[in-house]
């Protein structure tokens, strides 16, 4: 892990600055996320990244070497001394997707984009299991199905068919959200040293997956995107796997439809096997069909999710491809945790039967969020810009100047939690943008873009050797 | 995948034994489970391992041969035609666990260790988001908790300590099941090249896991056997990972009190990190603390479940170990799937505080059922001999002669499923035995009973190319 993404959310630890940045470290250096030998960086580095002030970083570095868990050596600089023995034998890479589930105690979290419970969500919970022969037979068994609830795999198939997706039980898998689901198909398909192509901004959850896996990960300009690279970067790369947001990507921008039908052709005929993912599909303003829909073709698969629509808890997703495939992924998902848990399951299934009712509600709701939120963004941080989202939670806000690294840093301190371009972009790079989300109370979202408006007045007028760049 | 394992139930299939073979055959090499170029068995060889007659598995060849899907040539044998495309790029392993999730349509199912809902379950989940504030406070929130219901995690600390476990909070990860936990672990503590020794007969899920991965499995006899060569066979071996089941493993025995201290303080010596499976603990009859609790050591790693003892629908586990390490499996977590369904959560929070209860209502009914299964057993098999198990839900029988893989095929198309114990092992070794599974209804027992002992009238009057040979 590098060491900026384990230090977590160091400023808002209790104390001074320094003491807060030295407390983080010393967690990461003891419960192991950041290696003994781990050359630490530079003082003025390190300070320009935290959006903190030189000196802050020697005390704190001054306090570990007290400690003796960091040396220091003239012209070497500050390392983490030598090892002690943990159980565990090997550290995976920073999640991203939990740094972009922030903490707590950060006040306000435009971060995490996740909505409540719809109220449907809470009716069908209560009456679960009351004069419910179905759910009673359930019970009954042993309630292991790896490929999951035989209705729910029918229901799935059904909508995705009256969607104009012509579909069978034996293609749908249902999973633990769509993070199991890019999990599942990313492990599966992918060996040591192959090539995968996502967009840039893409999805954190997915990007998470892949840094834990021995590949090569490559972008593209987004599919929504007037003249985007992919099909160049495709033609050059030869990957194994692509990765596709044409539904509502960090950006919220919808693909149309007739470009659709152009990319499918074009990634049909292409030896790759490609990712759509349609999770936020339920949130989308205007609806249009997977890109499945447009071509028969055993390379494109489908990923779905009902948390995004219905509440992130339900964690119920869903991969439509080939039948074979799908077998083989049940496999793998026996393997891995021998099915996602039935009530839940039984939940969705009841769920697809009001969909388009929570959906309508959801979006008139969302829309209405939307204009507030753009007026409230446009008045309190002018120098910042945004397309309008064609659906979806967030807006992709555009910074003037600097970093969103380091100016979510800064939101941090003023208690307003934002994920920055940075952590939705195989490279690094998008970090122009914050992704901010708007799908929250009108009061809530006032509060935060306060926050962030204070946090860019201190980030813009801080000391020369942490100023923001002009992009 | 092997030939055999691509079979799956084939002979449930309708049609004579030759078109059920071949229909299979065809329908593993179609969905890829058998690779093209694969060299199929030598047809006597087949025929001895499926207990059918060798001008059987001639004709199915021969059938497949004129559909041109595999080819034939004298003295090379008969292999798996060209390659097709498809859209997986690689295969899993064989699925153990799946192929201990009998097929629904095999009449009697001896095979799942699972039990229905207890009526505890059925009330919680009725009372479920009725008055009920703790439900409300969730479904008000985003519902994503990698660690675990921070109440789940509580209350299993709780419970550990007061079983004899000191156990915080950090030092929990909830889990989907125990298979999830067995996942997440071998997954995270494991590199290429490794070795892992677990016992013969170990878990079928763990050897799921483990045949999924890069890795050398080493068994040793069970722990529970007098004279256990596990402390030799990790001295030899130098394993990374050693997988024990100390308290009811497929032969059903509980290692006793003192033991589990001696062992516990040797395992603490080695430099190896051990999962002590506690995920039957619910159904001991006499219980017994994990191996943690005899000594203070951050190699100890205890994995439980809440699925054997409540509902196998339910799928809760969790891992206690050190909190760095289980802050390291958390991020792991939230890469696979960013945490377990919530509502399942809370209802194992509230299923804690009457375990006590249910754990004696289940204990009292299985010993019950077990005195009846040990009579029926006796009575209709009397060439088979078991040592009486200490709890589960588990018979390990042993065959007076002959393969449990033959004899299980034999008893698949008798219409009972049993699992062998040639899945049991790593080495496909414990084939003398098999898991038959007494926790059941009477008159399903019975029935069950009656069929396997006219599968074993079948197969020991085989003719001679599929006689049982002599153990």
């Amino acid at each position: 892990m590098n060491v900026h993404d384990a230090l977590g959310e160091w400023s808002i630890r209790p104390g001074p600055i320094y003491a807060r940045l030295a407390a983080a470290l010393r967690d990461a250096i003891e419960n192991g996320d950041i290696a003994p030998g781990t050359v630490l960086p530079p003082e003025r580095s390190l300070a320009a990244r935290l959006a903190i002030g030189r000196s802050t970083v020697v005390q704190a570095y001054g306090r570990l070497r007290e400690e003796q868990l960091v040396v220091s050596r003239q012209g070497s600089g500050t390392w983490v001394a030598g090892a002690r023995r943990t159980a565990a034998t090997k550290r995976p890479a920073a999640s991203l997707r939990l740094a972009a589930l922030r903490d707590p105690e950060v006040p306000v979290d435009l971060a995490t984009a996740a909505l409540p419970a719809h109220a449907r969500v809470r009716q069908l919970i209560a009456d679960l299991g009351r004069s419910d022969d179905d759910c009673t037979a359930l019970l009954d068994g042993p309630g292991y199905l790896p490929a999951g609830l035989p209705a729910l795999r029918s229901s799935l198939a059904e909508r995705l068919t009256a969607d104009g997706l012509a579909t069978i039980p034996e293609q749908i898998l249902v999973t633990t959200g769509d993070q199991q689901a890019l999990s599942l198909l990313a492990t599966h398909a992918l060996q040591a040293g192959d090539t995968v192509v996502v967009e840039s901004p893409t999805s954190p959850g997915m990007l998470d997956v892949l840094h834990g896996l021995p590949v090569t990960v490559r972008s593209s300009r987004p599919v929504t995107d007037e003249g985007s690279d992919l099909l160049d970067v495709l033609d050059r790369c030869r990957p194994r796997l692509a990765y596709l947001m044409p539904t509502l990507g960090p950006h919220g921008r919808m693909l149309d439809h007739a470009s659709r039908g152009v990319l499918a052709r074009k990634l049909a005929e292409r030896d790759v096997l490609v990712i759509d993912d349609a999770s936020q599909a339920g949130l989308a303003f205007e609806p249009a069909p997977p890109l499945a829909a447009f071509v028969s073709a055993d390379n494109l698969i489908t990923v779905g999710s009902m948390t995004k629509l219905h509440w992130g808890g339900l964690r119920i997703g869903w991969i439509r491809g080939p039948a074979p495939l799908i077998a083989a992924l049940a496999r793998a998902k026996a393997r891995v945790d021998l099915g996602t848990p039935v009530l839940d399951q039984l939940i969705a299934v009841r769920l697809l039967c009001v969909e388009d009712n929570v959906r309508a509600v959801r979006v008139a709701w969302l829309r209405d969020r939307l204009d507030h939120a753009s007026t409230v963004v446009r008045a309190a941080l002018p120098e910042f810009s945004f397309a309008p989202p064609d659906g979806g939670m967030n807006l992709w806000l555009r910074l003037p100047a600097g970093t969103a690294t380091a100016f979510s840093e800064v939101a941090t301190r003023f208690g307003v939690a934002v994920v920055p371009g940075s952590a939705l972009s195989a490279q690094g790079i998008a970090d122009d943008h914050v992704r901010v989300v708007y799908a929250r109370p009108r009061e809530v979202f006032e509060e935060g873009v306060r926050r962030l408006a204070a946090a860019w007045q201190r980030y813009r007028t801080m000391p020369p050797d942490t100023a923001p760049v002009l992009l």
